[in-house]
């Protein structure tokens, strides 16, 4: 299955189990040899929530959470029976997430999943980010303390505005000039240098975002550890708060990326973050994993 | 299925028919969106073999013939019961290939498959190579004629030694000293100059092979509009017959390659090459491509 072209191997876990889930991960993950993905999603049975989702990358390390992965496995228990809920809690290691399936009539199954992606964090000791913010009123019900929006940081000689947001996750977002070639721009060549600046202590994600109009963003994103990714929904989620704050974007928007679209909202109301995007199932099929140590 | 890690997607057509196997073969190698592949093939009937294999590339273009894939269709024929028979014709683009399946008893399913790969081509003009070729006496039943076996050839101001051979697509084989570094010499630097050196007029396929001993070459190779890849059929067995041509090897060897091990062998009196390697089955399962244009 994929989001927006992030896919991952899923798998029912919910009455069997996988032992070695790590070495599984990197097999199936395997263009060549295996199946080829960016990793692999259990769907296991939860006591604080409908189901638990265990992920892992592809190369056999565990992963806390994925905003695209996330839908897929909404999708998975809805289209194959595991529930018949339209409104899931999903446990994870980065906390439960709930979530809204939206369903086609016609055929009953999942086409667009909505995520109650959390509050999003702009203190800059919490990001974490060593540049100085400032307080900022009447965005949301409380003050905003401490916010790294639009400040000035030096990369490679070269001065740019950047806006820091943490989803769970560490995010610096820059703002492009709207002549700024978003096609062919060298991504492979800056991001690395936003991501191990001096003044992010976990180093970051970076997401390069041109605005279209007020309602829709166009976005490249560097991944920590990860480089360059078709859609990554905390960077989307970061951009539109950071396009908010910088008064560039509503609190809805549509975000442009390379795999596709997700739709962002943010209601500053309760401060809450929504992501709403595509889970799209390729093929299913059987595979013997009794060999792979 | 992969062959040595060259992967392709197989798809029984002896009762149904894809229309837009072109189209549908681009979709299915996505990694991203699709399933990730090498490209598709088509198992279909055949008036005058067994079946005919039909393959396309993963931008969709139609290709000839794989000797990966080849063994990959033996495989799939004989394990899904299209066949019962050890011994197969199976048509391609590049003419009928007969086969050998080597059987596990144990659970009847075929681990290995040996393909009569035909003569090797040494004459320059049919290969085609515009280098000034030798006649060559006692190594097949007929005089070799105007055979480049150890010609020197320049690329980037450098020396090789080099021996040509067709398999109906050209190889240009380039044997390395002992102390030659096989994991870390930078192959997509080297491998486009040969590729596109004047002498070859239809370009060529690049081996760089070593001798570990007269039974044992290790071969990286840079395919033809492809390059590096992790097996290629039709190199091995051009390393196999260069190596025999030098004196560094037996009429038999295991060809060393990224993606696993193939046996080659050049009957020299029949002047036959012989292609044995593994046929691996990853997964199967079901996808949907009516949406396919």
């Amino acid at each position: 299955m994929h989001g927006a072209g992030n896919d991952y191997v899923y798998v029912d876990c919910t009455k069997t189990s996988i032992e070695n889930a790590g070495a599984v991960a990197k097999f199936v993950s395997d263009r060549h040899f295996g199946i080829g993905s960016d990793g692999l999603i259990l769907i296991k049975p939860s006591d604080k929530a409908d189901f638990f989702m265990e992920m892992y990358n592809s190369d056999g390390s565990r992963a806390q959470m994925c905003g695209n992965g996330i839908r897929c496995v909404a999708k998975y228990v809805y289209d194959y029976r595991l529930t018949d809920k339209k409104e899931l809690a999903i446990d994870t290691l980065a906390g439960i997430k709930y979530i809204q399936l939206n369903v086609d009539p016609a055929t009953d199954r999942v086409v667009s999943v909505r995520v109650n992606m959390g509050s999003p964090i702009l203190k800059a000791s919490d990001i974490p980010v060593n540049i100085s913010g400032k307080d900022i009123e009447g965005i949301t019900k409380d003050t905003i303390r401490d916010a790294v929006v639009s400040e000035t940081l030096t990369v490679a000689g070269r001065d740019y505005q950047v806006t820091c947001v943490s989803m769970g996750n560490p995010h610096c977002v820059v703002f492009m000039d709207d002549d700024f070639d978003m096609d062919n721009f060298r991504i492979e060549e800056i991001g690395p240098l936003f991501e191990n600046h001096e003044v992010f202590p976990e180093r970051t994600n970076t997401e390069f975002v041109k605005v279209i109009d007020k309602n829709n963003l166009l976005m490249r994103v560097w991944e920590r550890g990860a480089g360059e990714t078709l859609a990554c929904g905390t960077g989307c989620c970061a951009s539109l708060v950071a396009a908010v704050l910088n008064g560039f974007a509503e609190d809805e928007a549509v975000l442009h990326v390379l795999g596709g679209k997700l739709n962002i909202s943010w209601n500053r109301k309760e401060n809450t973050v929504y992501m709403e995007g595509p889970a799209v199932t390729v093929f299913d099929g059987d595979i013997d994993i009794s060999g792979i140590k």
